[in-house]
């Protein structure tokens, strides 16, 4: 049996949404058991069915505007409930945690409580971004390394390409460095030097560079970079793709002409709609720690959340972990 | 009389958008003359009307997958059309510069060939970029350095500003920091040191960071940072603009629907299409050398490149490059 830490409280609509997807999981999924943490009064209200659900009462929440997440993380490790799953994952009292909470305490949660793996030497915050092909692909650092060193990328290049061929099913997956040049010798001097280190890693599937361009259209499987690069990277591509959004619908609503061909073609936008949405694909994943940790989107929907939680059953059950630890290991020797 | 140098063999179109985009010009703007350089034979087969136009005949060319910018420039400094023509703005024959040519040859040809302002340290490469409210906006620097030190950003943004004040008409226009984070004290120690110097340079009005996902659509007029950084920025943008486009016209095609709506709607998504479109508003401008440099898209069509056009024309007329110096000096005393 797969045991789930799930942090009821975390993310925009807490548990409304949380309780409900943990129901969703284990009605879909005979081979998981899941652990709310969070106020049992108010999960008792919502919860309608108890099996294989199990309640642990924690009294505190971290604010989703949390502004000084170590602060917050520190103080309330004992009493916030993305903090005492994390503790229990930490204590392997759980297999993962799933959480859609501020992704800075988070990040800042798997280093303080959970703890890197001695191997990795930096974590790394790891979405499943949508792409035009419709294949999902993953994009890091997004955000939990301003400055990464090429060796460090190489881990995590590591890393990820087990992920995606464990959870993702991709047999050889490729991986990409986010770059400002398609050709070799782009970029500044920590990328050049990271391309080298990436064409000698032996367990990857090195492709090259990808332009900010690329990165949606590419069929590249794993798209990776520093914290900062590809935060601003990712970012832009979401910031893009709601204000089409916005637009596209100011443009139908202009006039008569717009709605009249809007009730032809509802169909049709909704499925464009959905084909930049990522709800579907499941949540970001803290990369280079011992447990799996899922972080869903903050605006999550109880559907995205249960795509997150079956994301986490995922890399429990195809041991992701252990298979890349032995592939950092074989790879030093 | 302002006179305009034209690089009349630059972008994927060549002489079929430059010639006809420099007719309208000189009609459009009875205060300008243009240099045509390039292929007399071919010009003036082109060349309907003369008026005000003349030919600097040229033999070379740079080519558009140009992969060795710099040699390229230094072995072509004599003979290709845009070399030509930015010795001759370093020589004051020409008042400025407008090339659809490979963007590094224009970087490294402004460089080498006309030397940046001793006061400047750095050049930038500075596109208008198109913004939800449809006010255009700067973005620099977006791959003329892949490192910036703050000191290099503080005066680009005090160039920056004036380019947006006298060039796009804003009377106090803001400046945002490219960033992970919108509260200060975010990102590389880098951008930490920048946000503290901006936040102390009287030529400007700074406003603090701005995140990937808000380039788009905040109001701010000036988005800035180092050129890796933006550049990854600037493309992630474009390549979702072009996918989504992409993605939605498939879908509209899918059925029978889609068609019928597509008849109703049309106008209204071509309007969607052209606010996405940055054409319309000009060039990206070379900041940080003594002469107006403006860079067209590669794929422009004679509108777009007629725009271009139309942008230096501004910057010469509105003295821009003085009105830096000046406030530069005023800053330093």
């Amino acid at each position: 049996m797969i045991k789930i830490a799930v942090d009821a409280m975390g993310g925009d609509y807490g548990l409304n949404t949380t309780v409900k997807a943990a129901m969703d999981a284990v009605k879909k999924f005979d081979d998981i058991e899941i652990v709310l943490y969070g106020d049992e009064v108010k999960i008792n209200e919502l919860l309608t069915c108890k099996e294989r659900i199990t309640i642990h009462p924690t009294e505190d929440v971290l604010d989703m505007g949390e502004e000084d997440p170590i602060r917050a993380v520190r103080s309330k490790r004992n009493t916030a409930s993305l903090c005492v799953a994390m503790q229990d994952a930490k204590n392997k009292l759980v297999d993962a945690v799933v959480t859609s909470g501020p992704t800075q305490c988070v990040v800042v949660g798997a280093h303080i409580l959970i703890r890197r793996l001695p191997e990795v030497e930096r974590i790394a915050l790891c979405p499943i971004i949508p792409s035009i092909d419709g294949r999902a692909k993953l994009l890091l650092d997004v955000g939990a390394n301003v400055e990464l060193r090429p060796e460090h990328i190489d881990l995590l290049a590591t890393f990820a390409t087990i992920v995606a061929k464990e959870v993702l099913g991709y047999e050889n997956p490729r991986v990409g460095l986010l770059n400002i040049g398609s050709e070799p010798g782009k970029g500044r001097p920590v990328d050049k030097e990271t391309f080298e280190v990436l064409s000698a890693n032996k367990n990857i599937n090195f492709y090259g560079n990808v332009e900010g361009n690329d990165v949606i259209t590419t069929p590249i499987e794993i798209i990776i970079n520093d914290g900062f690069t590809t935060n601003v990277c990712m970012k832009a591509i979401e910031g893009t793709a709601k204000a089409m959004g916005v637009m596209l619908k100011e443009e139908i609503k202009r006039n008569i002409w717009g709605k009249i061909g809007y009730i032809f073609m509802r169909k049709n936008l909704a499925r464009f709609k959905k084909r930049m949405d990522s709800s579907e694909v499941g949540g970001a994943m803290i990369l280079g720690i011992p447990v799996p940790v899922i972080k869903a989107h903050g605006n999550s929907d109880s559907f995205a959340f249960y795509n997150a939680i079956r994301q986490a059953r995922e890399m429990v059950k195809k041991d992701v972990i252990n298979h890349v630890r032995k592939a950092i290991e074989k790879e030093a020797e």
